[in-house]
C-alpha cells in the first residue's frame, strides 16, 4: 500500500458538513493502488463500542491520485471515523497515526479522525441564487454609452477603435441599462460590473471617492436604476470591490502627503518614513504602481471605514454582491470583518474574491463564498488554446480543482475564461470556432456559475490589456440570434436554468479521447462530451466529429 | 522521483509568516526520495524576469517522509515561489500544476505558490510569556484546604483516603493560595485549575451560574486574592472555560424546562420539540449527559453571554488566560468571537483548546494560541509506557506532531503527559521512576510549554477518573526537596527560564537507540538524550546508562 499517497485532513475539504446531519469525508491514495476503502465510523462517544462500516467510491482521479468519497446522514453531529483499505495485498487501517494492521477503538478518541461537532454556524451557508447564476462581466467604458446629455470632453477613442491603456470611450452605467434586454437575450442573469466610482483611469481601479459614482458612468441615481431595472429583470448586480489599494488622489492620501506623521490618516497606509515619497517608492503600493498606495487593513479604522462602503452599497442600492480586487492581498483578518458585516446587510449576497491560485484558506466559511476561477481558466488554456494536454490529463486537471475545495464552495465557483486581466479566449484559441464554443460549453457545464466576459457572444478578439477591453460591437451585436453561438448559450443557460449541475453529482473523464463531464443523479443525467481532437471519436454516447461537442439530457441529445 | 509523496499547502502550517519580513517554507517528499531541494522565489510582480534560488534543509523525518524547510527575510512581502528538486536522476519544478521538467515564469501567476502579502494582522502573535511558561494543573478540590471557617457540611471524603466519582474533599482556592511558595519552589510559573464556578459536583464541568464562584471553593475575593498573590511571584493564573455546555441547574435551562418554547432561553440551548425531556435526552449535550445541556453557541445571545463571562473574569480578575473545555464541540464561529474579545481585553492572555486531535483549523491565528497536547501524550504512552515503539519511531511521531502546525503554534502548545481525563502517568509507566524521569525531561524539553499535573512531583499514582484525582500528599510534599526528581524538576525548569527552547531550532531523531532532542543556533546547543532501553547505549554525547537520561548544554553534561 502506499502511504506516501494517502491524504486525509480533517475540518477541510477532506470533511465538510453540508448540514447539520450530514457530512462528506474524501480520502485519496495513489492511483489504482487500492480495491476496497471503507469508512467505519460512529458518534465518538460511541465508536469504542461499535462501528458502521461504509464502502467509499472512487469519484475523481488525477493524473497521480484516486480520490474516494461518501456522504453520511448522521443524526448524531459528532462523527468518529478511520479508513479501512484494502490493497489487493492486504486490509490496513488508517487513523491520524497513520497506516496500521490493526486498530485499537478502545483507545480511539487519541488518534481517531474525527468531525467533532456539526455546529449550525459552521456550515457554510450557500448563496442561494449562484449555483444557477451565468454572469456577464462589463468593463463599463467599452459597453455601452447611454447618457446622451453628459460633459463627453473627457472622451478621447472614437467607439470602435483600437484603446490604449489611456483611452476614455464614454462606456456608462444608463448604457448599461439601456442594453438589459439584450445581455438577458443571452441567457444572462448578473451582471459584474468593473469598478464604477470615482477616479481618474478608464478602468477606475485606482478610486478617489468611494461613496462617489464616477461623473463618467453617471450618478448615484443611474446606479439606483440600473439595480432597480437588473431587479426587475431577475438580473443580479455584483459590483468590484478595490479594498487592497486607492487612487494616491484619495483625499486621506492628499492629507498624508501634505501633513506627514501628523495626519490622522497617516498609519492608513504602510510608509517607511515621515511622508510617502513617489519616487522613493516608499510605501506600499499595488504591484509598483506609485499612484496606487496600499491601504492598510490591518488598521481598524481603514477596516471600518472599507466595510462601511461594502454595507453602504448594499443598504442604500441594494446590490447583490461584491467582486474583491487583489483579495489575496488583503488580511484574512479584514475579510472576516467584511463577511460578518456583508452578510448581515444581505444574507444572500454574494462575495467573491480574486485568487488566482489556490485560494482554500480564504475559502472555509469565514470569509468569501466564491473566488474568480482562474485554475479553470488555465485549464482551458492548455487544453482548448495551447493543446499542451489530452482530454485525459484536462479530466485530471479539473478534478485536482475540484478537490481543493469543498462542495459548496465548487458550486459557487464564477467560472471564466477570460476577463480584463487576460487575453480574450478567442484569440487565445486563434479564432478556431470550434474550440471557443467547446469551451463555452465546458464553461456552462462546469461545477459553479460561468461568467462570460462582455463580447464573449460575439466571438471578440483582442491581446493582452488594454486590447482585451475594445469597445462592443453594437452592429454585430444585433445580428447574432440567427448565430449558432447564440443558439448554444441560450442552450447552455437554460439547461443551467433548469437543473441544479452539483459539485457532488460530477464525474470528470477521458472517454477515449473525448472530455466529458456527466452529472447523474436518481432523477437526472446530464452528460457534456467534448472532442477537442482532429478527428472524429466514437464515445460512449456515439460519434462526436473533430473539434465538435455532444450534450445528452436523459438520453436524448440535444446538440 | 516520488511525486505522490510530495506536499506543500499555501497559507498553511508550510508556509507561514514569522514577521510582516520574515516567512518559513516547508516542503514534505518521500523519505530519502530527493538529494537536492531549492526555492526559487521573487516578489510576486518580478518572478517572471527573476528569481533567486536557495537551498532548503532537511529539518525533519518522519517514518515515510523528509520534511525540507527554510526560512526567508523578504523585504517585499509578496512571495511567488517554485521549487526545484533532484532525486539523483532528474531535475525537476514543483507548482501548483505538479511536477514539471520546465517551467515558465512567464505565466506564473497561473500556476506559481504564493504568499501574496504579509499583512500584519495576519502575523500570529506570540503570547509572549507561554514559550517560558511552566505550568502546574489543579483539580481545586483535592489539593488544598484553606478555609478553615466554611461550611465543611459538603466534605464527605477523609483527606487521603481513595475517592469516588461523587467525593468531596475540601480543596479550595485559599488552599492554593497558601501553597504558592510550594508551587513555585517547584520551578512553576504559570497555574490551570479546573473549573471554580457555581456546580454540584467535585470537577464543577457542569456550570450553574459562571458569574458565580463556588461556595466550596471560596468567594470572589479569594479568587482576587489568588491572582494578586500569584502575579507577585510572576505566576499566571488560567481558568477552565466551560463553554461547551452548562448544568441542568442553570437558570437559563431550569426556564426552558418550565416554559419550554415560550422561554426566552429556549434558543441557547438544542432541543428537539416544545420542552427538554432528560428520560428521552431530546437535547443536545456534553457525552451522554442529560444533566449537562450543549449551549448553543450558534445563536449570537449565548455566545455574547459566554463572551461577557470570558471577559469579566479578565477584567474583573485579571486573570491570564482560559483552557477551553470540550472547545472541539464549539463553533469556530464562536471561538473567532471570543478570541477578539479576549485579546482586546488582554492582549497577552493565552487561549489553550481542548482538542486531543489534529486542531490546525482551529489554530489559524484567529480562534486559539494552543491546545492540550494529547498528541504528546499519546507519543508518550506508547514509548515510556507501553513501550510499543522504540526511540527511531518516537522521533519520527514526534516530528510529525511540529509538523501539523506551525512554529509559533508550536512554541505554545501546552504538553502534558496525563491530566485529570488520563491515567496518572506513573501509574501508566508501572511505577518505573527511570521511565518516568525520562517522560519529565522530554516533557520540559519539547517545543511547547510544560504543563504537570498536580502531584507530579510527588510521583502520584492514580488510575482513570476519579482515581487520577487523588488528594495532594502533604506530608510527602513537605520532604520531596532531598529527592533526584525535584532536583531533575527545578533543573529543567531552569532550563526553559534561561533558554528559548524554540520549535524552529529543534532536532529530534535517534541516535544509535537513544531518543535526541536538540537545539542548536549560533549561540546556544542544548541537546537531550534519553534512554528508554534496558541497556547502556553509546550515543554521539557518550554513554547513557539503561533506562537514564543526558542533558548536554554548550558542550557541558548538566545532568
Amino acid at each position: 500500500m502506499n502511504e506516501c499517497a494517502l491524504l486525509h485532513i480533517m475540518d477541510s475539504a477532506y470533511c465538510f458538513p453540508t448540514s447539520e446531519h450530514d457530512i462528506t469525508i474524501r480520502l485519496r491514495c495513489a492511483k489504482g493502488d487500492l480495491r476496497e476503502v471503507y469508512i467505519c465510523y460512529e458518534n465518538k462517544y460511541v465508536i469504542a463500542d461499535k462501528q458502521i462500516k461504509k464502502p467509499m467510491v472512487k469519484t475523481m482521479e488525477s493524473k497521480i491520485f484516486d480520490y474516494y468519497s461518501i456522504s453520511l446522514h448522521i443524526e448524531d453531529p459528532r462523527i468518529a471515523y478511520v479508513f479501512y483499505l484494502y490493497d489487493g495485498e492486504a486490509y490496513k487501517y488508517y487513523s491520524e497515526e497513520g497506516l496500521t494492521d490493526t486498530y485499537d477503538y478502545s483507545i480511539g478518541f487519541y488518534n481517531f479522525f474525527q468531525y467533532a461537532y456539526i455546529n449550525k454556524s459552521d456550515v457554510i451557508s450557500r448563496v442561494s441564487w449562484m449555483n444557477k447564476a451565468r454572469f456577464y462581466q462589463i468593463f463599463v467604458d467599452r459597453f455601452n454609452m447611454g447618457s446622451d446629455d453628459k460633459d463627453k470632453s473627457y472622451i478621447n477613442l472614437k467607439w470602435g477603435d483600437i484603446p490604449s491603456s489611456k483611452s476614455f470611450a464614454g462606456g456608462d452605467l444608463k448604457g448599461i441599462r439601456k442594453k438589459l434586454d439584450y445581455i438577458a437575450s443571452l441567457g444572462v442573469n448578473a451582471l459584474y460590473l468593473t469598478p464604477i466610482f470615482s477616479s481618474v483611469s478608464n478602468h477606475k481601479y485606482d478610486i478617489i471617492d468611494y461613496y462617489r459614482i464616477d461623473e463618467q458612468f453617471g450618478t448615484s441615481q443611474d446606479l439606483k436604476d440600473l439595480v432597480k431595472a437588473c431587479h426587475e429583470k431577475g438580473m443580479k448586480l455584483v459590483l468590484d470591490a478595490v479594498f487592497n489599494h486607492c487612487s494616491n488622489e484619495m483625499a486621506q492620501f492628499k492629507d498624508v502627503c501634505e501633513k506627514g506623521r501628523k495626519s490622522p490618516y497617516y498609519d492608513w497606509f504602510i510608509i517607511k518614513g515621515d511622508k510617502p515619497n513617489p519616487g522613493r517608492l516608499n510605501y506600499e503600493v499595488f504591484a509598483h504602481c506609485e499612484y496606487m498606495p496600499k491601504l492598510n487593513t490591518s488598521n481598524p479604522e481603514v477596516a471600518d471605514f472599507l466595510v462601511g462602503v461594502a454595507t453602504h452599497y448594499i443598504n442604500e442600492y441594494d446590490i447583490d454582491g461584491w467582486r474583491l480586487d487583489v483579495s489575496d492581498e488583503v488580511s484574512h483578518d479584514f475579510w472576516r470583518k467584511f463577511r460578518i458585516a456583508v452578510k448581515s446587510a444581505k444574507s444572500d449576497a454574494v462575495i467573491i474574491g480574486e485568487n488566482w491560485h489556490d485560494a482554500s484558506s480564504y475559502l472555509r466559511g469565514d470569509q468569501y463564498d466564491s473566488i474568480m476561477n482562474y485554475g479553470f481558466t488555465k485549464c482551458c488554456l492548455d487544453y482548448f488554446a495551447r493543446k499542451t494536454i489530452h482530454s485525459e490529463e484536462m479530466a485530471y486537471r479539473l478534478n485536482e480543482l475540484l478537490c481543493r475545495n469543498n462542495d459548496v464552495v465548487n458550486d459557487m465557483m464564477l467560472n471564466l475564461f477570460d476577463s480584463h486581466d487576460t487575453h480574450r479566449f478567442f484569440s487565445e484559441v486563434k479564432e478556431n470556432k470550434d474550440a471557443f464554443i467547446n469551451a463555452l460549453c465546458l464553461l456552462y457545464l462546469f461545477p459553479g456559475a460561468p461568467c462570460i466576459f462582455y463580447g464573449t457572444e460575439l466571438m471578440m478578439k483582442g491581446g493582452y490589456d488594454p486590447d482585451c477591453r475594445r469597445c462592443m460591437d453594437w452592429d454585430k451585436a444585433g445580428k447574432i440570434y440567427s448565430s449558432e453561438l447564440y443558439k448554444i448559450l441560450t442552450l447552455l443557460s437554460d439547461i443551467r436554468d433548469k437543473y441544479a449541475l452539483r459539485s457532488s453529482n460530477v464525474r470528470i473523464y477521458d472517454d477515449d479521447g473525448l472530455l466529458v463531464v456527466r452529472y447523474r443523479n436518481e432523477k437526472e443525467d446530464i452528460t457534456l462530451a467534448l472532442n477537442n481532437t482532429s478527428k472524429a471519436v466514437d464515445g460512449a454516447l456515439g460519434t462526436v466529429k473533430a473539434g465538435g461537442r455532444l450534450i445528452d439530457i436523459n438520453g436524448r441529445k440535444i446538440l
